[in-house]
């Protein structure tokens, strides 16, 4: 029995992260070839497979281009160049390559076409201070919102104020080509501005807005940020730009596709599916608690669904730092969840980061049964140690409970899935 | 639309509180009166309106009693005496009351009954230490489990082995008579070993266990305790003990009973009541944080309801303390709740003690919608410092969104009902 929960649980994280894979869906979302040159540009952690499937997908003739992805998630690709730089800290080669995009599509005329290929990462990986501005300038902004407890929608506004090319420009300069941008989300609402700090969208904020989020947290960044930040040259274009006047997107990818996909699975395995949200947050040992009662609930009182059920999530949590092991927010937040659950009969889960990267290592996760902390205590490992010291990987490495599946090329966000029985 | 939102909400809480009140469904539980003498006997925030309503359902002829309950919650009863005592940190009161009550149900015969009426709270009202033993010996123990992590339950095994009446001991004090006991529960699972620690019902738990938690925290208490948990004579009765083969036991409320009453009236109202859970925990904010994820997906997905849509939970949060407000935990969870939404439209919240006492002020609890975050910069309250401050009870008492019930006499924990238009 319990093989066989493990078996629906992989299953279930595996149909989640195929449906989130480019080649077999992107082909039915490709825009039509234009008269003129077509030209693939991009950033993110799926865009080297995005840019692999467009290419494997192609009929209409010549096609070029160039595409910014992560370390370790290239793939080969013969007509679109694929280029690999650094993330979550921008580095040089992000940025050269963020310089040649832009001039790439600069000299494009009205019969062209770029086909943007944006995914989750991309912001970090295409980054390029607007002029006069360093990576340092722009960093040391970035740490001291983030250090006054900024939102993401104030972080984003001064990104893109201080970018070269997010917030639009990268579409803006590519006019009067017409840009189709092709989506994996990894972001809470799905909101194609957000993603990879929206290089291709029109920006709804303004310079007078940044300019005001400093005020507001009392920041004084040096000189040569608050130029920028007066200089009408670094005005991102908004929706109405008529630069953004041939623009158009497609979400291929997205954390509730790839949930819906799961619940497929699930209810043809006979388990009623439920799922509670594609973008989750808190702190992911608190959600392990939560999940932990709902999970309990269902048991008890088939509330919010009867037995055999599984409770399915995507989003991402946070983890705060307390102990020197090695872990990411599935496997802590599957610790909270064992140790709330303390060895409740009939309930296994599985969480994992559907780019296969949670956190320290390059696993992609774990899975708990109702069995974890009597299998822990066996072998002279303690869960509640564990979780004092932050060390999910090292837990569920020592059980045999880790899951791995090396980079997908993709991402979008957690998954988690509860199985009640 | 707001105000009728907020008046559904209000009325959701209502029926929680009214279903938990004993009054009104008391008397279906009530058994036959014995041939020889009825007493009552019971603890807890809810025992004197139980009390009470035993004597207005009462027709058996003679019915006598002693009832403790804390400061406030007291009700006029003619033949039950109502004894006050302090709570969550007993007195002597309690300790006295305690010792009564022994008293008066140890010279019981065959033909004689007991009812006990045991409710949240009972714990600490009914504290009598073990022969030997003083308040601040038991004190002492429980403070060092509390700091070294004990688990509830390692906490209750202590508790009851260190006491002359918890864990069954009241009951078995009154054999041969019968225990008939009626509950209000306000523990997760309901189990009834665990409301009050369980005076009338059979320990699982031995001395030997007990012995065992010390050691497992590495904790020395005094020569005192240590004498007490060798000593033979302070062994609980079990469940198979022949002093409990008289017991028997109702669940005339808990939490949830309360949360399908709400359930009830909002499906009346035309809005899908989905019930997630009847003992969540967590940390408040952090359970704020991730309702607001799921509330979110009724918007955008109709999962795991379709709006109007609302979800409805119970159980007892944590809250960390970090500042010096006046707060609590469903205010606590309301500012967490809040500050996730960021204003989000058609989504509005009411969370509130079923005891009409959230923490630190007499206020059950309060309301937020989706305009809470604006009127409260409006009069110069950001939210976020009353999070910073722990001061929801401030915060919201400025806003008027407090809601005020005075003592409800009853206690089934946290009610939450967040409402997705």
């Amino acid at each position: 029995m319990i093989d066989s929960d493990r078996t629906l649980l992989r299953a279930l994280f595996d149909a989640a992260v195929e449906s989130a894979i480019p080649a077999p869906v992107l082909a039915s979302y490709l825009p039509r070839p234009a008269k003129g040159r077509n030209v693939a540009v991009g950033a993110g952690k799926g865009s080297a497979a995005m840019a692999a499937a467009v290419e494997a997908a192609w009929d209409g003739g010549p096609l070029e281009g160039l595409v910014v992805t992560c370390y370790g998630h290239a793939l080969p690709c013969s007509r679109i160049e694929i280029v690999d730089a650094a993330h979550p800290v921008p580095d040089t080669a992000g940025e050269a390559a963020a310089r040649r995009m832009l001039d790439l599509v600069k000299d494009l005329g009205p019969d062209d076409q770029v086909i943007a290929l944006i995914s989750g990462g991309g912001s970090s990986l295409l980054s390029l201070p607007a002029p006069g501005l360093t990576l340092a300038d722009k960093q040391a902004v970035n740490r001291a919102l983030l250090a006054c407890g900024a939102s993401i929608a104030e972080m984003n506004c001064l990104r893109k104020h201080l970018s070269a090319v997010k917030g639009g420009r990268l579409a803006a300069a590519a006019f009067p080509a017409a840009t189709v941008t092709l989506y994996i989300s990894d972001v809470p609402g799905d909101d194609p501005a957000v993603i990879a700090s929206g290089p291709t969208v029109g920006d709804t904020t303004s310079l007078a807005d940044a300019r005001e989020v400093l005020r507001r947290y009392g920041l004084q960044p040096g000189e040569a940020v608050m130029a920028a930040l007066n200089d009408p040259a670094n005005e991102t274009p908004g929706p109405d730009d008529p630069r953004l006047s041939r623009i158009g997107g497609r979400m291929i990818a997205a954390p509730q596709i790839s949930l819906e996909a799961a619940a497929a699975v699930a209810k043809a395995a006979g388990v009623e599916p439920v799922i509670l949200g594609d973008a989750l947050e808190g702190e992911a040992r608190e959600l392990g608690k939560v999940m932990a009662g709902i999970a309990r609930q269902v048991r008890r009182h088939g509330q919010p669904g009867a037995a055999p059920c599984v409770l399915i999530s995507g989003g991402e949590t946070t983890v705060t730092l307390r102990g020197k092991g090695c872990g990411g927010r599935n496997v802590e937040f599957l610790l909270g969840l064992a140790d709330a659950l303390k060895g409740a009969e009939g309930i296994s889960a599985i969480a994992c980061d559907t780019d296969g990267v949670d956190g320290a290592a390059e696993v992609a996760g774990a899975m708990i049964t109702p069995d974890t902390i009597a299998r822990g205590a066996a072998i002279g490992r303690k869960l509640s140690d564990a979780l004092e010291q932050n060390d999910g990987h090292g837990f569920f490495g020592a059980l045999g409970d880790q899951i791995v599946t090396g980079p997908t090329l993709t991402n979008v966000n957690d998954f988690r899935a509860i199985l009640v029985r």
